[in-house]
């Protein structure tokens, strides 16, 4: 894999380029790429291809890659989709290490653009070069003035170099936001568009990308993942050298999901899969396009804080209110001011309220230095490793803005490590001026909290991926074998798997079920036992709260005489007799096979939480210990768990070990499984443990 | 009240204005109004007051209110808060009609502030001269060139006149709102600011405002309420003349809601009980000061669409899912195109992919006279109420985004009850060009849909206004008492109200309870009598399952000896005898008192839906039935009503009844009741009704 990765430099950075189907028409799509390498004074050799002509903006054109005096890094093939096959035979031929392909007409249209899209592909596998698109944008990375790209986004302005990067499966929205971020004065590092995603895809695009030196933040776009591995390694890699990601995955609603399928190629696995690693992982998932750019915005300095402390600054108590409101929705801790530093603050203004938030009321604008040294007083005392000014429209005019930023320069100059971010409306130059001294700028209160919010969110990220252990090798695959399995044969695999269940006796066919209910105890639990029956009760295979050995003979016979009535095919394997067990929380677990995320471990709390209120939780398997205490906390059903209602607080490091051997025992044998049901599951008082008191194990019919 | 409303018009509409304090720089609080007066080209007239100055910026100064050669009908006291007394008593003796006081120091500062304050207050109200402010913005018209304010944010540009309404308690969140909806090109028609409410208040300022023939929508901000009954009645005036208010109301959290405490004396209700309010009255509560806007924006032009079916246009079709994720989550129906429709469209560009959202590939974009015809053919054949064209960053070419809107209008010419739309991302010249064509733009698409949400949402409230009967008089007031209300009292006086109970019989101290039980049948449930004894549970008041005579004489004198030992001070009514009602879902309703708004319903389910989820909704009372049914669909446990696992559905019209009674119970017997608990409710399946098994009623302590 490694070489893989290694491999997208040619496309990103190239010390050559070929664009086949060269236009001398800047306008067109085989006339921008040129025309954006020379406005942008790309450093690197450029070779016009086009038989038609001798020139093309100027420069030397050739007549076929063939006759091209070097080889290039990469091709750029701006040529219709009839055209791209023999395109690409001659980069293949010229060993050419990477080509981009714009067209449209492949996959994404019928069947035939699907089968030159395959024979495209297996041409550039042969020869080892790498792919990009077709369908796609291509790519581009200021600093170096390379653009591989058509979009029209770029004409008339190119785009600044910055430590944001962008990587889209589409190009329409990848240029969206490259505009947006434009606009906003952030820089972009590097644009990868993905499109058809015919080799290079998201998750490779991306792996590579949270690599590059340049990069703090990615705005990544996908409808869905093709390659499980390597982007699982791109999130795991990203959080491990603090770079933020901040998606955007589309495809949530119904309607959504069923354009993915008729769009693209691509397995949409259910989202609450995707929100589930994102979690996981610490990706951010970014709600709206704006708030993608607003989290990217503040991390694109790569600053996090130490906390979740913020002091707010305002003019206004009812626009502090508001920031309070948002900063605690946000995740963030408006902590009052100690003591002392509110007498401090009060003795230098009496009509201010200095709590948090400080108000200083619009009265502190007439004595600007007097300002100057409360804020300073504030930062100083505060020990909050945030600070939000806000200043509404005030900044608007222009000598007052300069004003206000040399304040909060002044006064922030002994507090460096404080993150400092206000709230302002005011026109671009001016707010970029606040930016390039290095506030955080938002026209919106709820949405510089929110932005704010995500900095807390990848510190703890970034923290959770340097204190985590290494992880253990996952257990040998368990002996699922062909057929079907029944009850008892589960949860004796699962128990060696590190699952717990009661005590169980199983009183085969010639055996006295009585003797053997006498063994377990009373009140028990009687169930037929047969790896063809997977729902037990349906055919009344169970009887529970069985009192004594009179009874269990009795309700035995009954048992297999029901199972015999209602499924004389079946093959019965006697009765299993379990313990009665009550009491505790009652939860559920299991096991399912995700299209884009292969094994994961679903959790909920039972009853009316999973039946009415749909309060589950997913992780891609495997995860450790910590990672299922994170999930557990997430149901909104909790608090339960916690002890509502004057239960004592249920067993959660017991449910939180369980949680994570059934991911392993999923991780080992993704192969082989389909499902695993564990329902009911009792959660019983902290140090009691955790109990499954069912458990079902459906292998796919298909086993290896 | 009908005259306090119109007193409002000379404070918006004045003929004349004294600007009390008027200096000669054009920057300080007392030069900007006269500036901008100026600047704006106010046709009344304008009288400075200045007795340091014959002449203010080019005007005659006057020395003094009473030197005024006629009366104002509105002053500006531009004056620090130790010279307002003098000023607002000038006033007054002039008979100015009202005053706009600016100065902050009065009752946000200090206990001396707020006596500055009353007395300022009771001067006027002698008078009949209205108040706004003190420590506010003022207030502004454009349309008349009327600016009675000092807002900054009008340094450089005034506003444009635009059927938009502010009305805001904080001057400074308003100024910023105003600064940005100006640079969305949205005009303005009214501004108010209301500082601290000495009298003119947000109630009464909304009241009037969306009255006015100029105005379609308000952005309002408060952080509290005053009156309620002028609120109300702005809010049902504004549901009935289709007026649509967008609400930013702050002090959500728990440190936004001390800081309210801290900053006004507005009584800050509980907000979860806000939240209702507006629901109940079709407001739609901003929760970012982006949405206030964006929805705003949508409202202006008063135009509101049938049905919530959208078709959403793209060039790209992951941006298409997107958007059909956003739509989805906002309420709209996607719905897909009619079958023979998409294959019209399938034949022009087989390509696109028609279904909805209908792809039209940037292919498309070779032949726009196609796309134009494919675009109408869309808008023919797809029955759609709004139409959202994805554009992304295309239109930012200025020539490109020309072409695309004359293909819009022409293709949308025969459709001219669609509400148009468009994601896309252009400089603001551009993105004018297409609002004043009449398109709503949005460069963030899930806002557009937000936006478009809240057009469904306002059409659908101002239905419900015009379908709404005239409200029943209210039932006469009960007669509760001086002293606490025992279990049977309650339950009498509530049954007289229309709140069913189980039928129960009262055994008094000298009866025998087994007699009564037999009476009841069995089993049954004894409790103590006693108004002293509100938890019942607490000391063993209560038996439940008793099942025969025996055992109710011996349960009963149990209860009776339990009560005597926990509570030798109650009086015992005896004990009540009601049937053991078991089955159906477990509900609970209540009445509170709201700070802000009066009598308040509670209603959620029972058990951990109320206790673990917070799962409750509340209305202010009084409200009908068919807002008793719309509560009841807004909790989350709503599907356990409807019949969840596989339980049948309950009689939820019996319970929507029960509601509506009980809020009518409320709103008649406001002043003398503290709450109302209805614990548990037994909601039957459909058709077998509603039972309060227990309720209790709590009297004001100081009952009238």
């Amino acid at each position: 894999m490694l070489e893989r990765m290694n491999s997208l430099a040619p496309l990103l950075a190239p010390n050559s380029v070929a664009l086949i189907g060269a236009s001398d028409d800047p306008q067109r799509i085989g006339g921008r790429p040129l025309r954006y390498l020379r406005e942008a004074g790309f450093a690197g050799t450029v070779f016009p291809v086009n038989p038609r002509r001798d020139t093309v903006q100027g420069l030397r054109s050739y007549a076929s890659v063939a006759d091209l005096p070097e080889t290039p890094d990469v091709a750029i093939l701006a040529v219709p989709a009839a055209g791209t096959l023999d395109a690409v035979r001659a980069c293949a031929a010229r060993k050419v290490k990477a080509a981009i392909v714009f067209s449209a007409g492949f996959a994404e249209a019928d069947d035939a653009g699907r089968a030159l899209q395959e024979e495209m592909t297996g041409i550039a596998r042969e020869s080892g070069m790498r792919l990009l698109g077709p369908n796609c944008l291509g790519v581009f990375s200021p600093a170096t003035g390379w653009y591989g790209t058509f979009s029209a986004m770029l004409d008339g302005t190119l785009m600044q170099p910055g430590p944001v990067g962008i990587v889209s499966q589409s190009g329409a929205y990848g240029s969206h936001i490259a505009h947006l971020a434009r606009q906003r004065g952030m820089g972009i590092g590097k644009f990868i568009t993905t499109g058809n995603e015919c080799d290079i895809d998201v998750a490779e695009a991306l792996r590579w990308t949270v690599e590059q030196p340049d990069i703090n933040v990615v705005m990544a776009y996908a409808e869905g993942i093709r390659n499980r591995d390597v982007f699982l390694d791109a999130l795991h890699v990203a959080q491990k050298r603090e770079k933020a990601i901040v998606f955007m995955k589309v495809g949530r609603s119904e309607v959504g999901a069923h354009a993915v399928s008729s769009h693209t190629a691509a397995l949409a696995g259910s989202d609450a899969v995707f929100d589930a690693v994102f979690r996981q992982y610490g990706v951010w998932r970014a709600r709206t396009t704006a708030e993608q750019l607003d989290v990217a915005q503040a991390c694109a300095r790569g600053v996090y804080p130490k906390s979740n402390r913020i002091g707010i600054f305002t003019l206004s108590g009812g626009f502090g209110i508001q920031m309070a409101d948002d900063a605690e929705a946000a995740g963030l801790d408006v902590a009052p001011m100690p003591e002392d530093a509110q007498r401090k603050l009060k003795a230098m203004l009496p009509y201010a309220s200095p709590r948090n938030p400080v108000d200083a009321t619009a009265q502190a604008l007439t004595d600007l230095p007097l300002m100057t040294s409360y804020v300073a007083a504030m930062l100083e005392k505060g020990g909050y490793d945030f600070f939000t000014g806000i200043f509404g429209s005030g900044p608007a005019s222009p000598t007052f803005a300069h004003r206000l930023r040399e304040m909060l320069e002044t006064a922030s100059r002994s507090s460096a490590s404080t993150i400092m971010s206000l709230t302002m409306s005011a026109p671009p130059e001016i707010v970029r001026s606040y930016e390039a001294h290095g506030f955080i700028v938002n026209e919106d209160g709820t949405a510089l909290m929110t932005a704010l919010g995500a900095l807390v969110h990848f510190r703890e990220s970034f923290d959770r991926a340097r204190q985590k252990e290494s992880d253990a090798p996952l257990p040998a695959p368990a002996t699922l074998g062909a057929g079907p399995l029944g009850e008892h044969q589960a949860k004796t695999i699962l128990s060696a798997a590190g699952i717990r269940f009661p005590a169980e006796a199983l009183a085969g066919p010639g055996d006295d079920v009585g003797a053997v209910a006498v063994s377990i105890g009373f009140p028990c639990v009687i169930k037929i036992a047969s790896p063809d029956i997977a729902h037990k009760t349906e055919i009344g295979g169970v009887a529970i709260g069985v009192a004594d050995e009179a009874e269990a003979r009795a309700k035995g016979a009954a048992i297999l005489a029901r199972a015999a009535e209602h499924r004389p095919d079946a093959q019965i394997d006697g009765l299993l007799v379990s313990p009665m067990i009550s009491g505790g929380v009652e939860v559920i677990a299991g096991v399912s096979i995700d299209p884009s995320f292969g094994p994961v471990v679903m959790f909920g709390l039972g009853g009316i939480f999973v039946e009415v209120l749909k309060d589950v939780t997913f992780r891609a398997a495997p995860f450790d210990v910590s990672e299922a205490h994170r999930m557990i906390r997430e149901i909104r059903g909790y608090p339960v768990l916690e002890g509502a209602r004057g239960a004592p607080p249920a067993d959660i490091d017991a449910l939180a070990d369980m949680l994570s051997a059934l991911s392993r025992f999923a991780a080992a044998n993704e192969r082989c499984l389909d499902s695993v049901d564990l329902n009911p599951v009792r959660v019983f008082e902290a140090g009691k443990g955790v109990v499954a008191l069912d458990a079902l194990i459906v292998t796919r019919s298909s086993t290896p």
